[in-house]
């Protein structure tokens, strides 16, 4: 029998997360029941909303539970079928477990393709990450072109992505990250127009000052604390704030206070919320947005790739540190062959 | 000749404005120019925003200039016209000063109607601060029949108009005020559904839940601060927050930090900030309905009337401290017998 590697939640943090509050389990794979597949998972995102997830209070999704595995998205290939669904053999995505094989209802994932790059693009630039910067563009920050966009955690699963349809979008857009290789690589590589290390620079007003001489239109904010403070001294009147996430914010026991919010009023700017998984009805038309312009090579995507399912709590404290470098991903097992 | 009595801005505070900042002076009545009429004021309008304009920094509207009269909304009769528009014993209201006469461009002000009860409705039910209640709710908080709606500075010149409009439109309606007078008034006298005291409740998250025990759905913000902070735990799911002003911080030289914004990620919280002055194309909309329902006796107003022109800086500062009990007006002058 087939052994499965499982990340179990030990125990509920309440400051940083540390390797603590995680455990290793092993044991044997169980088999689907009736309208269940078996799903060999091969990459499995890490995303920062799982933070949220952590905490025993009500969030946009339920908490983890303690002593279980813990869920994220991932993709992977049919083991064992016990729905006419799906066969063995078949590539799906859907929201998963942290482990090396995971049990499911049919239902609760999707076929997806394997002629594309990687299967791993479903967890990032053809997946919610990604969704996630389309939809806040489109349906909060509606930038008009010619407007600047200012992306926090520029190089990040969702800062990536954001800015390049901002500019695909004719905006002056820019972007800053926490080290001067991620801030080459929005600018060099994606194409922002300006970028800045928020951790070198003189001062985040000035860092902005610098980088959108125009002010801001349209903050995609990633971020939280202290640069939200920051860019509400820079944006522009009519400017729309993309509450994306608060990265900054989730490890803290007591956030940072945000002091600047006044403006919000002279400046009659609009700061909205959002969850992609609102929005499903409009997942085929990001797909197929997404993937012209992957396939014409106007958006590119960096990933962060990690092996081993034993390493996830490690990667997973290190992308809330900023550690990773694009879109973080467990590698868990082989693409098919 | 007569004599006019101003009050002119006289230093630029940095935190509690005091009477120090303010300088009395008296000199000739001027006589209008070309296309000018000269207005004797009857009643003047004193409102938080003009905190705003004492500062030295670019706001909504241009700040005051040291050394110059003050500016404010008032009503008054004109008593010498240059402009055919105008005559001598028009009733007029418009943007003139903390005068007792003030000298205007014709077009600068606008005829009023002297068949209601009181002129000094201009500046309050019929006027700027009542339109910035119903444009509020209209364009942004949108509220729905069974809503919770909950108001800041409820006895307030805009917080009655708001809740009494929220009440006409189906909701649960709660306010809160800073003193047990004026929470009996809009709870007994305005119809709200529940009112809390903020100096003396328990807390401010404790006043909130028993006044508004299903959560919040619109939140009118008049206040700022550690109230929004409280407020932002009560959203409900698609709240919307009203960002009208934010008097708890104005003369703070440092705000309050608001930690809670997180919270409007997952809950898909909406926060925006608007000037009454964007939507004057909704005044005509604005006066049929406010005019029908004060007529109905479907509103109530409160003013708190101060008497003559030298008392205005005391009623300004009094006013930021929350020591008026409904709209803060200035009566210059008798109205017409």
């Amino acid at each position: 029998m087939t052994e499965n590697t499982q990340i179990l939640f030990k125990s509920r943090p309440t400051g940083w997360v540390d390797a603590s509050h995680f455990e290793v389990a092993k044991g044997p794979v169980r088999e689907p029941g009736p309208g269940e597949v078996q799903v060999r998972n091969i990459f499995m995102s890490l995303d920062p909303y799982m933070r949220g997830r952590m905490r025993d209070q009500k969030s946009y999704t339920p908490g983890f539970e303690l002593g279980q595995v813990l869920q994220a998205g991932a993709v992977g290939e049919v083991t064992a079928s016990n729905d006419p669904s799906l066969a063995k053999g078949d590539l799906v995505e859907g929201r998963l477990g942290w482990e090396t094989y995971s049990v499911a209802k049919a239902g609760q994932v999707n076929k997806v393709d394997g002629n594309v790059a990687s299967l791993s693009h479903y967890l990032g630039v053809l997946g919610m990450p990604s969704m996630t910067a389309w939809v806040g563009l489109r349906n909060i920050g509606q930038p008009k072109t010619g407007e600047t966009v200012y992306v926090s955690a520029a190089s990040g699963a969702v800062g990536q992505i954001a800015g390049q349809i901002a500019k695909l979008q004719g905006c002056h857009v820019a972007g800053s990250a926490g080290s001067d290789d991620k801030v080459a690589y929005v600018r060099d590589e994606l194409g922002f127009d300006a970028a800045f290390n928020y951790k070198t620079a003189v001062s985040l007003g000035d860092g902005l000052a610098q980088a959108c001489p125009n002010g801001i239109d349209v903050y995609f904010e990633n971020v939280g604390g202290a640069m939200l403070d920051a860019v509400l001294l820079k944006l522009n009147p009519y400017a729309r704030i993309v509450a994306c996430g608060m990265i900054s914010q989730y490890n803290l026991e007591r956030p940072e206070g945000v002091r600047n919010l006044g403006t919000m009023v002279g400046n009659k700017i609009r700061m909205q919320g959002f969850i992609v998984s609102d929005h499903m009805d409009l997942k085929a038309a990001f797909m197929a947005e997404m993937s012209g312009w992957l396939a014409a090579g106007k958006v590119k995507y960096r990933e962060d790739i990690t092996q081993g399912i034993e390493n996830a709590p490690a990667a997973f404290i290190g992308m809330l540190k900023g550690e990773n470098f694009g879109k973080q991903i467990i590698q868990i097992g082989d693409p098919p062959a």
